[in-house]
């Protein structure tokens, strides 16, 4: 019996049921409901036979749930009523007692939990399958040359691999958003009830320990109000997509005819409807497309939370479809980033040529004034009136005569030829973190100490 | 035969193929190539029976779209390939030359053009049949006094149909935000080829009046890398969606125990798992969770379009989802939201007894002594010492005696108790727009005609 | 006399005031109130010497705010406040009376409007300036031939002109915004009251014409409650930033070196502090990077608007920094795209080069096959198994042997190479719209109609 | 000398310049630089005498930031540059020697993580201090019951004390985000130089030291081009600034005179400019209207790196303003939540007046049903035929009869009397986190001992 006279309305029902997308919570909300049961019955609310029957068939639902069988019915408005209603199916009337000593309030923020859990765990697994996949591109490319740029002009030469060992820092510290977003989920909520707690001697800690949570909410009315974990997780989801975008945005650039710097594989690749001579990196393109959804999603979920009064509110039924496309998104995203990069073909004459361009040692030049004895600031300003001249003769650098060189400043000689020798460029830069080969050896030693480190929680 | 050696890798397929949701886009793939075939024919580009068996094939193709029969293959990466595809099976070769001059990037930009036009007629549709909802529960309300609210502190009193008429005109501006967005996609970007035109001696006018449009996209560059009018749709259905957020979240404030002003009925409500005397006002909670959800795809689209390089992206395939989705949750919205409110039952003496508070009454002594010769500031001073003094002593205003209310100002006598009056407050706010009764008629006058006007395009 | 017992807590002041940043609307305030003295003395509510001493100290104070020496006080919360003091300190208590039959409420609404009014006729200005500089660079321009990008792979060649005229159009486009924003201001909110109307016989329409505004608001909680044209600026801002985006993304990817297509003016170029041959697009950086600025700014003001009771509540302060800072950026981004466009230099050699790859021309041989009766989609394939053959030899489509171009189909002949001669490749693309010399030069006529046509409101 | 031909142009200036907004980082700037110019001296790239030189130079210029008498010059570009300038005139041309091995942009990325670390910490301060205020308030009215919402409907009793605390909580999870970003901050950038790494032998690990930096970042080019910790200080502000908003939210809910829970103290409400009786919640407004800012300034610095190519690029530069005015708006709602919640009065009768609602034992008698043998699900729909009974009759559930709860369930007796009582309601909530009194003091406990551990780093 309900307390409502007439029946739902059908615009409100496509408003307000869930279950075209909370299916997905289906087996964390079996694997709930057994602890449930369990702990019921270890606190004498239901009977040791009662829990058996409860626990038999909830196996059968799990197994429904899991090879796409469950049969769901016209009136389940959402999946923890689709699955006591098949309970009760399975296992007569004791169905009925699932719901003791808890709400649906309580049960989605747990569901929403575990589900939380379970895919920052998997994002974890596909970063650092990714960052495995960023260390060994580096190592195969370990001493290409290539520009490196600043506002996209030409700045100072790098190796190819300590540009692509950047992504593997900006991968790494997403991993760490991640294993806090999974911290983030360890209060468990089941237990608050509705809002206030409930009637019953239950024992939370038991129903913690059985779902693998580190703790219990410690307030009801926060437990059933609190999305935290979900901003968190999508949180760190925006971050991880915007490095990805610039992956993404960097190999569509350097896949362009003009940079030639790299080929993604045809498996990775498509044609034009049109143009058959096209050969499109939209998987790249697309890594690109993809942060600003997830930065949507985030912003969104801010949103529906902004300014909403305690306790539960329909409103968090908007939880749902932000954190499942996220997920989603996020992890086709980095499977695809993995694939996609592993197969990219650089093209070490290219990256060589446009490295090879000689004001890229322009600040070496001011660095041997220094050396000598300018102030760096005075030096700067030498070397650009060097440029300067070069540029408007047409010519470079290493074509100014001594008399110009010296022009410039009298602190300049030979050695002024010798830096400009392409070969010293990189080297030299020796310091902590820098491109010179034997750093980015250490560097590729730190990452993989990293990974093998592995997770903490 | 393919430029490329390799197949496509699942995890690109997946990252990349559009079937999954650009299914949508069908009827009017089919209906963009009808008249590209006819186009086609009427210029000698392909012959009439050609024409004629590319159309018989169309048509089948939309009935098999319309009632679902429609063959997907395994091969289908997008919808246009999909119709093509079936339209060469049903056809034969000739299927091949529907895609003379013409390119997916034009054919896209244009089937989201004929998407957005149908469902910018939509909303207006729907906007309508709110609005008129708004004006027919207004008047069944229209001298129901409620406290007006400013920081949700009781202000000023007005008829509860005043209050719900502020709705009618937020929703009657919308409809011109998507009468505007329907314009924006009044350029038919079909025959920009690629990016550049085409090779052939098309008839773009031709196409544009079969279409429906109003002119032909003027630069085929602009034509394929434009993608405005979904963006003025979304602006559109984010501020009619904020517009709704702001009606629900009334309804579910009246709806609270505390200010009682209103009872949904029970087809929009819902009950509690656990609770068994809750009635929830779920719908206009939904109403209220919704607007984020439009605000962040709006959002999100800007990122995507953000620094894009011209002409086409595969970027841009993010377009669909976040117009997709929004359409749904903005009709959906729109058709709760009428349905909801015309069941909404109102409490009269509620609102009545909230409206009867005599400090509501307080701006008009001070307009009182201000028809008396005090500048307003000073009388709102006054009158504020009599406020003050008033809560000090636990009393109402009329509750002060004549020696206190002239210790407030000389200039008070019994005027003062008339005043305090109930009868007068209203209807003393006669000024144009003011909540008196008259003004009230006026304003449905003029709602009844914005909406008899209908839309101008 | 207030009302309250005790002095507002220091911290209270900084988050409350809003003169700090609402003292921008100091003009709008003055020419408000003046309009309102005039429609009070004509009303009766004040008397003709009242309205002229408000008149002469209005002035004053018009005169003070214009040139920086308004004397603002402590207690000024907000430029409301700041401006009534001021004319009481100048006109004595009359100035009191200047409040009556008005509110802060509708005040500030009102002064919004008249703000969104002027600044989106100033956006109208400078997008029609930046326009009229997007049509002479094109001219001078206009013969140019580069290649034109999908995917940012080279697709098919246009003119430089043509690809600069797009972005003419979607600034056109934006003019058509501001154009709506304008016109969404245009009913009057004074004469609303605080929220209900007001207990004066006022002459809303006297004061909508002496403002400028083409009617009145006509709800009173709507008129206080409503701040739809400022989204619909930001909206309007939104979009136009994302469009400079784009235009600032493609010219710091032109100046690269790897692309090479343009320079900018030493004038709207920075240097580096290390790097003294740098010289950095640092201005199409800044546009590239405004767009999401703003578009947070939209999204703000939603946020701020989401589920917010009727009628004024204070969180509506949190309309103005939004919209000042968006004007701002707006604005600067405007004139700077203007100047910044109007000094590029383009490399004429650099983009014929590129523009000569023969590739491009693979869609030419494709519609070559297709005159001669094979369906396009076999001829796509057809060309593209040449394109696969070719690249797989390392030659150019025009290295292939007839026997080899015959092996790609037998209907390809000397005419093959004919087309592959760069002279055709721009000229055929002769459709409405396209980039052949005869189609931009009817663009460049379309473009200069609509901005000699002006705009209409 | 620069290698420039022109100057800037005015308007660029005004839109490539720092100055007006980084002045904020000049007492990193010298920090930052006072431990480069020791380490420089240390590994011999300068002098003892040139370092101390610099390091006078350096306290006098600290001086003058930190009392306003810093000579800002015309052509100051950013902070950076004026300090660079002012060292100079200060010391001479050895000024010129404090760039070397170093860059701005190492330098500016520093001066960030300084200016993130440090304004973390201060959140971490507020938080504290504001989850101390709401322990006090909530010890102050540990036994006041009030009812719980669910959907914004009475669902069951509460102690104000319990609903309180759900906010410390929220709270205390913003200190772990702010932590978070502090440790985020942990990798020193300074020594990347531009991208590449510097020329010079120099001693990252020294700097770090002397800075505070727990290490040095890895990669050099990942040094200059990460803004990850802006972002992060940014996501945690936004999920304070969103927790903030629901009590303001609840706050301007409870200070309606429908509510009436309670009443904001005069120091942190304000009056309205036309009725003298308004007292407006106007701080709680505003506590609720600061989230979409925050959130607005996260998205768009998301949208700022989105497809940013490496290593540094002028864009970003729009960190700045982002963060500067999320610190500012963040701080000042702390502070501003700390002294208006301990100045709230609340109203012991109103609460407890709504608390007593029957209906809000509803639930009870469900669980009653439960512990007599019935299933929950069986009892829930029970007790709801009993409350649509009542509500039909206007009854409440105590005025049903014998007989007529007899009809709901023959398990229903005298104990169905016993439980509506009011004396159990809140007690029988003795889970662990539930509501009952002996469960809030173990949670004061609980947040006082997370108070005193305090923070980790």
């Amino acid at each position: 019996m309900s307390r409502f006279a007439e029946p739902q309305h059908a615009d409100f029902r496509a408003l307000n049921d869930s279950l075209a997308f909370d299916w997905r919570l289906g087996p964390y909300d079996v694997e709930l409901s057994r602890a449930h049961a369990a702990m019921l019955a270890s606190q004498g609310i239901i009977s040791a036979s009662e829990r058996d029957e409860l626990l038999e068939a909830l196996s059968t639902v799990a197994g429904e749930l899991a090879d796409g069988r469950f049969p769901f019915a016209e009136g389940d408005e959402d999946i923890h009523m689709a699955v006591e209603r098949r309970v009760t199916e399975l296992a007569g009337p004791v169905g009925g007692k699932l719901h003791t000593a808890r709400s649906r309030n309580d049960q989605v923020a747990t569901d929403m939990a575990l589900f939380v859990r379970a895919h920052s765990a998997r994002a974890i697994e596909l970063l650092e399958e990714l960052v495995a996949v960023v260390v060994d591109v580096a190592e195969r490319h370990l001493d290409w040359p290539m520009p490196g740029y600043t506002h996209l002009q030409r700045a100072q030469p790098v190796y190819l691999s300590h540009h692509l060992l950047a992504y593997g820092w900006m991968l790494l510290r997403d991993r760490g958003r991640f294993e806090a977003a999974l911290i983030a989920t360890g209060m468990l909520p089941l237990g608050a009830g509705a809002l206030a707690g409930v009637n019953f001697d239950t024992d939370r800690q038991m129903v913690a320990r059985e779902l693998g949570f580190t703790g219990v909410a410690p307030n009801s009315i926060d437990a059933v109000s609190n999305r935290d974990f979900v901003l968190d997780y999508l949180a760190a989801a925006a971050t991880c997509a915007t490095h990805l975008s610039r992956l993404g945005g960097e190999l569509v650039l350097w896949s362009s005819e003009e940079f030639g710097f790299c080929e993604v594989s045809d498996a990775w690749a498509s044609g034009s409807s049109i143009m058959p001579q096209k050969k499109n990196p939209d998987a790249a393109e697309l890594l690109r497309a993809k942060a600003p959804r997830i930065v949507g999603h985030l912003a969104a979920l801010h949103g529906v939370m902004h300014a909403l009064p305690l306790t539960y509110n329909k409103d968090l039924q908007e939880d749902k479809e932000h954190l499942f496309d996220a997920v989603d998104t996020l992890e086709l995203s980095l499977a695809a980033a993995r694939g996609m990069l592993a197969g990219v073909q650089f093209r070490r004459e290219r990256l060589a040529a446009a490295g090879a361009d000689e004001f890229l040692a322009a600040t070496d030049i001011a660095d041997l004034l220094v050396r000598r004895g300018m102030p760096f600031r005075e030096a700067h300003g030498a070397v650009a009136g060097l440029v300067r001249s070069a540029l408007a003769q047409g010519k470079t650098l290493s074509e100014l005569s001594p008399s110009e060189i010296a022009a410039g400043s009298e602190l300049l000689d030979e050695e002024f030829y010798a830096v400009l020798r392409r070969e010293n460029w990189l080297e030299s830069k020796r310091s902590e973190g820098g491109t010179s080969l034997g750093r980015v050896r250490e560097q590729l030693d730190l990452l993989r100490a990293e990974l093998a480190g592995s997770r903490t929680p």
